[in-house]
């Protein structure tokens, strides 16, 4: 039978030890599992070590691998091992035992819920590599000639308190990678460095998109004028398309009565997540969602079934009161600006509304470049426990029979997920694969026959019968802060075109084309591209070197001969060479 | 001497109470002072009378002032005088006197402040005008003749409690107006009418603009799809506008901690006004104001002299605690959307940087016809007191020399209003007439040597030294709130067409051209117009009715004639005569 990856990798820790112990016989070990990549093995050095260092261990690692030596157990008496361990000084191991025999375990959570006064363990299997012997439950390769050499790498090393307990010693804690061959290892290594490089904070702050302030608060992403620039452009898409279908935008303060939320069920659904706001007069807090204000728009006025469908969609921010903790750069914020849209219609009209969003989630990310890359799921009702959902039969039927049907028109293919679906309506989820292989949840399409209920929303029927409308709620993109975290490590900050916070950036070669430059740069901007004028003293190279680093699409290079002859000398980013254009080419060519 | 109008409106009051007295000899009488327009009386009639009793009322009271009858005077001991109208039966007249006798007063307030054990009023003067004995401090035409009977309307009746006491009896207040002649009260009855039928909370509501909810709250309006239009339509207005002068829209949250506010003096100053947020994390407040978290993210980089000037601008909610009893439709609200700009420079860049304010205002304001409506004030400091300011003598020279130049090559004509200046700065502020000839002060160009300072903000001067920037805060339109109130009434919903909700209203003749009318309702809509379609089944003349209403700038007739031409029979609002035009026409007229 094949050692399994993860086996290969705990015994890597032991092949890890062995290697520590060789180089360092004074070193004290902790603990040494496999992890989701490799391993590691907390370790007391009689001097901390630092990287550098890892390399040999790494070198004697690997000897030992090719020595293709065995991983041999031996049972020995509980008191026996404290004993052993005790006297070659592995004052860890001891305690460790002592755990092991005081609670029958080693791992604190376990003992928390379950301390029984005596344990049942009177023996434990350590296990021999080599000279190195090891207390250990097991888990692994035979020998260790199974492991590939080519497939380790000792990572990182960083400080640990024993057990994650400031008030115990501190230890180092050496990491490694381990896969099952070279090249594996390589792709890892890759994709990490592609994360890394693409982390949406560290490309935010180099291409200065957003902000943070100790002062305004933590979770509050400031959004900069580029950072700006994308949201809007991104706003600008949704809107245009979106009025094609005739949703309509509206706009709602920030905070409502706590009555609000009473009454739509979030003030029990987010509960400490809600954020109360102490006004003199009324009970308000932050809103926590948009339906409740939209349902108000709605109840504005008397509705017959000749008004239905009503579309309202709205970019707004909504706020929630997450522990600082789980705060994350854009990933996990405060300020949630929702691209938020709610549509009120009648039963037999929630085929047709529902395509049209489909049909805006199409547009959209077909311009995004990742329409294709996606999946759709449909979650439907547990038919067997039809009486667990809010809503009539007949309107169940018909919602889900719309979304089955809308699936299969506009070719979704979407998974049908039995039991899936909210107590109020089945929905439509899109999930798209981003270039880091990543998949993120971003549409939804969701029918909700009980919200209108709840605030006591109504319609006249051609009948002359008063009628609960159904409300869609739609996302299209989501929240726009994780939109921009996504976008940012997709595209690796290299922006289409039309989202690029700069589309095109004029240079001067030297001082005398300067006021040819500036009309140059005057005239794309009276275009209403967003272009960036570099006039400044660097040489050309270097002016070239900083726009490649922003990121910005087009370099627009003004040399004496284009001064003379009207044109500009276009350099797409990443490319060396560049193409003499007019200027109305080069509108015509960002504007695409 | 000449009667003053409001001695003349306090004898109407008296004339009224005689004549009232002539036909209801039993009505008994409560206070009658004159008011801004005329005066009223509280009255307790043996019945409750309606608004058709008014006309006889003021037929008498016609009659007493064509009689010229004199007001005389005489002094009663007060006791004798309760007496007097105790005998009467005139118990509001009684309890008057009897609070004078005690408090020496009849005006409630004034006894809550100062009330004496004893009262040193022994005398009271009555004012007798025919049969009817009034108690009187006096302030009075000699005679009834000097009124003009043709300057007097009674207006109205409404209920009311003896000195506003819902404990006490209630009366009714007859209501009357009193002008100096026939032509001035038929100007008064005139503006008010306009005033009513221009109301932004009645036109607001009939044109479907905005609504409020006792869920949502009150003072937090809620914007409609057609209010929305508008809204966006000004701040598209705004943005193209202000990106020609290289105005960067930015975005913010709508907290802040409440450390950000006590920095930026903002805690101290809304005190009351300030929203606390209950976050369990941190202490956070809605933000009253969004100049502090401007400044964070000019904070966020390190900014040389030849950064600058950089200029952010924002369409952004900012909430004040509002008392209830202030609120008032869209002129005192607690969500208040403000069109905020913040601009940071050098002290040697204001001029340049004010006047690209006074463009942008030029702009947009000649866009609504408002632009020459208006003068300017420049606030400059008390040069007696140059200590009382913050900022270097230096500055504060530069600034208003800027302001003054400024003011000179815009040809604002700016009224220098010593002493008027803010501590911290110098600035023009813009006034307004409406169409009523209400005067609304909207734009500000405010500079600001203070905050900077308290963020501690700088840039990197050319000789390497840290400087303070300085910070100019702009208004163009203020809040959208009490400008769409103000725009509402001074259009009267009559929107110029770039602002309409609805621009153009396509309307069927019958059911045969639905199809074409279907076809032009797309093609405007595809260019961008905001059009709506009726094609139901009443009458064209009922739809054209109906448009007139909704104040629709142009009405789109589809009758079988502009079908077989592929035409349209366009009608504009208010005109009875309709021209024929392309398709392609329309588009360009209602795009101008």
């Amino acid at each position: 039978m094949d050692t399994s990856l993860r086996d290969k990798r705990h015994t890597a820790a032991h092949v890890l030890a062995a290697a520590v112990q060789k180089h360092y016989p004074d070193a004290q070990f902790g603990v040494g599992p496999p992890t989701e990549h490799g391993f590691y093995y907390d370790i007391k050095f009689p001097e901390p070590i630092s990287v550098n260092e890892l390399a040999t261990l790494e070198e004697t690692m690997k000897e030992i691998i090719k020595a293709d030596l065995p991983l041999e157990r031996s049972d020995m008496g509980i008191d026996e091992a404290i004993e052993h361990f005790s006297s070659r000084n592995q004052p860890f191991k001891v305690s460790l035992l002592e755990d092991l025999k005081t609670h029958g375990t080693t791992v604190l959570s376990e003992m928390d819920e379950n301390t029984p006064e005596e344990s049942d363990v009177s023996t434990v299997s350590l296990y021999t590599l080599g000279d190195f012997v090891d207390l250990c439950r097991g888990g692994h390769a035979e020998r260790t000639g199974e492991l590939d050499p080519q497939g380790l790498k000792l990572d990182a090393v960083s400080g640990v308190y024993f057990r994650g307990d400031e008030t115990n010693e501190q230890l180092q804690r050496v990491y490694g990678l381990l896969f099952s061959s070279k090249k594996e290892l390589k792709q890892f290594l890759h994709r990490r460095e592609e994360a890394r490089k693409r982390d949406h904070r560290v490309l935010g702050e180099q291409l200065d998109l957003f902000t943070f302030s100790d002062l305004v608060g933590p979770g509050l992403p400031l959004w900069t004028p580029k950072g700006t620039a994308i949201r809007d452009a991104l706003h600008n898409r949704l809107l245009s398309i979106s009025r094609k279908y005739r949703m309509n935008p509206v706009s709602i303060p920030h905070i409502g009565k706590q009555a609000l939320y009473e009454t739509s069920g979030h003030a029990e659904k987010f509960a400490n997540e809600l954020i109360h706001v102490q006004s003199s007069y009324d009970e308000f807090a932050l809103k926590p969602v948009n339906c409740p204000h939209h349902t108000q728009i709605y109840a504005s006025k008397s509705r017959s079934y000749r008004d239905l469908p009503i579309r309202y969609m709205e970019s707004t921010r909504q706020y929630r009161d997450e522990k600082p903790g789980e705060l994350s750069g854009l990933t996990r914020v405060r300020a949630i600006t929702v691209d938020d849209g709610h549509i009120f219609c009648r039963p037999d009209q929630i085929e047709t509304e529902a395509q049209k969003i489909a049909e805006i989630i199409r547009e959209f990310y077909t311009d995004l470049g990742l329409y294709g890359n996606h999946w759709v799921s449909l979650s439907v009702r547990d038919t067997n426990r039809p009486q667990d959902y809010i809503g009539s039969e007949e309107d169940w039927q018909l919602a889900e029979e719309s979304l089955e049907n809308l699936s299969e028109t506009m070719e979704l293919n979407a998974v049908r997920q039995e039991g899936e679906a909210a107590i109020y309506g089945p929905k439509l989820d899109y999930m798209f694969t981003d270039a880091l292989g990543r998949e993120h949840q971003l549409c939804t399409i969701q029918i909700d026959f009980a919200m209108p209920k709840r605030f006591g929303l109504s319609y006249t029927d051609a009948d002359g019968t008063p009628q609960s409308p159904v409300m869609i709620h739609r996302a299209i993109l989501g929240s726009y802060e994780r939109f921009m975290a996504i976008l940012i490590e997709h595209f690796a900050g290299n922006f289409p075109v039309w989202l690029a916070p700069v589309q095109a950036k004029v240079l001067t070669v030297n001082e005398a084309v300067k006021a040819y430059a500036a009309d140059v740069f005057t005239r794309l901007e009276e275009a209403n591209l967003r272009v960036e004028l570099d006039d400044g003293d660097e040489t050309v190279g270097k002016k070239i070197r900083t726009a490649e680093t922003e990121k910005v699409p087009y370099m627009l290079v003004i040399g004496e001969q284009e001064q003379e002859n009207g044109t500009v000398s276009v350099r797409t980013k990443g490319e060396k060479q560049t193409k003499t254009m007019e200027i109305e080419e080069v509108i015509s060519l960002v504007k695409e």
